[in-house]
């Protein structure tokens, strides 16, 4: 169900938190579990996986993962700040050694000026170093923009443990 | 990267959802997010699906929604036990008035005598009834066991809500 391309990108994140000796989180809005549905269509992936927080209704987004309501409310749900915040938190509720978030407007509805559909931010958090966070517009419809985000969270994954 | 038929039974739960007055939760794990990536595959789903856990490595499943950790040591990760208090751990964990929880053994590797490889539980909880619980034996390779069991999961959200 997942292409070629995506599913070596998942291996090639396993791999490199393997090497480090740390397991993975991930903390999705949009992607909405597709990011830990690929890392787990890999065969053995549950040394290395640990969990995963899909926070989709605005009540799931207010509460989840102690990102604070005024940075969302400042920044808007789908922002760097959120999804800094998401990626952190993630790690703070779970014992893994690096976590990935996504958030974004997949389609059709949604998106304001400044972040049009399309729009996904990716951030990556490791303890006690910087989070990596990247803004990206994605072209297609709401499965193109979806799958394109796993890929680029699955590669800020590898780019935050190298 | 869904089927029709699988984005066709995720409308049905969502509308089954939304005539109920209640948001759907979802907790996953040898799917890891693929129930909750199906409904949320449709758009408009963000005003009824709420949030979803899915816990992968052992450490998560023992300390994710609360099942003690004498169940799990019972009956097995993989049993009708655990995926009902998962179930209703989801239910505890957030506002969602109906939740549905996967358990299983996708293969290649994993499964027992008793439960081998392909046998999937599927639990749906609502707030003062009986949880549902199933249990399948799904063929194919670990893809089709997992996409089977979202199959499943959403067509119990159905049942559990009728």
């Amino acid at each position: 169900m997942f292409s070629t391309e995506l599913l070596d990108k998942a291996a090639r994140a396993l791999a490199a938190a393997r090497a480090a000796g740390v397991r993975i989180a991930t903390a999705e809005t949009c992607t909405a579990g597709l990011v830990s549905g690929c890392i787990t269509a890999v065969s053995g992936a549950s040394q290395t996986f640990e969990r995963g927080f899909v926070l989709y209704h605005d009540s799931a987004k207010a509460t989840g993962l102690g990102v604070p309501e005024e940075i969302s409310r400042a920044h808007g749900a789908v922002s760097a700040e959120v999804t800094q915040g998401l990626a952190e938190g993630a790690l703070a509720h779970s014992s893994a050694g690096v976590a990935v978030a996504v958030t974004g407007y997949a389609g059709p509805g949604g998106g304001s000026a400044k972040n049009p559909v399309g729009t996904c931010y990716i951030a990556a958090a490791r303890p006690g170093m910087p989070t990596l966070v990247e803004r990206h517009v994605f072209a297609g419809d709401r499965d193109g923009v979806r799958l394109a985000a796993v890929g680029a969270a699955l590669d800020l994954i590898v780019k935050r443990l190298a």
